[in-house]
């Protein structure tokens, strides 16, 4: 254990209008005590999720301010607790995703069945409170502090700049196509082409999907969508009739759209007999009006999928550095943090973003 | 080939009145002419269903009346083309359920999946249109015409008033239990417990669920409901805090209701993680809201399910005689089927009727 010399900073947001470029920096007021299970993270690289900008303004629910918002965490080990698991060292590169804690205990139905992201008891990466009282701070900062078994090794083969928004957009998406039977045979829809369904695209071509399709509103994307593997590319917006067009053509769409005006019963048609739809994106109101026909008739299923468990984000590293993938990242120094959530709010990110924290290089 | 000595005649729907008690007994104005796929039944026994109600008053879309409703149908085959299936017999007792037809093309994505069911071009066994215009009428009637495709032997063990029931109402409920692996391990939830749920406790606990729990607005039917085979009752409109006294216990749910105004929320927090909520009731309106935070955060899906292909019809027959379930049948004379549709429209079955054309016995 090493003697702990630096201090918990980063980019704070303290009311709704943090959300518009209004985060200040400074220290977080009270982090997590230091554990034998824990592991503090010299921060070289944080991507940016719409999670972020959610909590910032608070949109899912009250954020308990001040918050320091970012779970695309990447950096270098360096103080390591007595007891981590998967033999983490200092001065190793790993990361953290969008969960920090869940009680790991043997009775408790999820951990025990790896299913760690829906513990009841999950600690998210930011604005969560410990069982102790102190609070989670993200990652637009210095350093951060995680329960080892949350804590990531990333292999070389993957720069930190791509492998920060892995662990939670790449995750986010990974997921639900892996537990959905993505691969040889399976027709699969990624539904809005941004940070979340870039990786989707990606993902479902290496998986091996007979037809990848890129879903979005315009077409200004669709040279992009088919460089990163699309078969095929539908712009809702520009595409007359798409829904009849494209009826019944899908096994498997994964929807990262959230917001509650998209139009869900269009996308429920061109799901195949007995296909799954998978909603990763969040409204802030509820879901748009559905009918029970559209499930009854052609025996389809909605459903919704959270990250992925630590097992699961370590198979997705494997997997993108033995497929060779490749995401699209636009880079932005830390100290630029706040220029950064405004063009990712205004759509601007081509198709990831990650803060580069340049004083830790 | 028989010479037909018969007529097609029934219970006619001649407008959307005819749901409160005012059907006319009447011949069939425009039945399938015979081919040698072809089997004709003297009908003895029609199931009564909610989908009988439903169409007579046109609470799914415009009804082609007159129409003859009854799509839980057993008799005596008396007419039997040269083409059919399974080896059909004149004299054999047998039955057909919701479905008369569909393209049974080897190029059909559905057909040649064993998913009939989900056929576009399939036809109803009532108020539907064969490709060559002619009409489709159920069994609330004296004869039936079905391909043999759509018509089922019903082993000896099945009375053939428990069997009527079961070719729609049984299998509306036996499909998506076996189709989402309701057996040991799995905690099972009916929500609705009337003619189609109680087909869904008898079949859950049959199938070795390790706890079947019925669940319906009033107590009065607990004793009932626990007396089917249910491990546990709830009562929602009874029980209070029901569903956070109950969250997080179920695996697999299956739901009757048809009501836009039931408590679908509350039912999902009723799902453990991962677990899968299916919808069999069909509402004549949209589906009650809903927010994406209750699929996402525990990863839960809600889909639909349409009654069953023909070989899993059979298998559930099967199931039924070897695991001697005996479901819960009330009979009324064919002649005062206005009376039945009456009293089932009124909650009155306990727990399904099936008219019985007594002339045929």
């Amino acid at each position: 254990m090493t003697q702990q010399d630096y201090k918990f900073e980063g980019w704070l947001g303290k009311d709704k209008s943090s959300a518009e470029g209004n985060m200040v920096w400074g220290e977080f007021p009270k982090v997590k005590p230091f554990e034998e299970t824990d592991v503090d993270i010299q921060i070289t690289h944080c991507g940016i999720c719409g999670s972020d900008l959610h909590t910032l303004r608070s949109g899912w629910g009250p954020t308990p301010y001040p918050c320091c918002v970012g779970h695309e965490i990447v950096g270098k080990a360096v103080r390591v607790g007595k007891k981590v698991e998967k033999g983490i060292k200092v001065g190793d590169r790993v990361g953290v995703g969008a969960q920090n804690s869940s009680c790991l205990k043997p009775d408790c139905e999820e951990c025990s069945a790896g299913l760690e992201n829906h513990c009841q008891h999950a600690v998210n990466t930011f604005a969560d409170q410990y069982p102790d009282g102190s609070y989670s701070y993200g990652g637009y900062a210095d350093y951060h502090r995680c329960p080892s078994h949350f804590v990531m090794k990333i292999p070389d083969a993957i720069p930190s700049e791509a492998a920060a928004p892995l662990l939670c957009g790449g995750i986010t998406l990974y997921s639900p196509l892996k537990n959905n039977g993505c691969g040889p045979g399976k027709k699969v829809g990624i539904i809005g082409v941004g940070g979340l369904g870039h990786f989707g695209v990606m993902f479902a071509k290496a998986l091996g999907a007979d037809k990848v399709v890129g879903i979005s509103r315009r077409h200004d994307k669709k040279e992009d969508v088919l460089k990163m593997g699309a078969d095929e590319y539908i712009a809702t917006d520009d595409d007359k009739d798409w829904a009849s067009h494209h009826a019944r053509s899908l096994d498997l769409i994964v929807c990262t759209v959230s917001s509650p005006k998209m139009p869900l019963m269009d996308y429920l048609q061109l799901l195949r007999v007995k296909g799954t739809f998978i909603q990763v994106g969040a409204p802030e109101d509820k879901l748009p009006d559905m009918t029970a026909f559209a499930f009854i008739a052609k025996g389809v299923k909605f459903g919704g999928s959270m990250i992925g468990p630590p097992w699961q984000i370590e198979e997705m590293l494997k997997f993108v550095a033995e497929k060779n993938i490749k995401p699209w990242i636009q880079t932005y120094d830390m100290k630029d943090a706040n220029k950064a959530i405004v063009d990712m709010d205004a759509g601007k990110a081509r198709y990831r973003i990650s803060l580069v924290n340049k004083k830790h290089l």
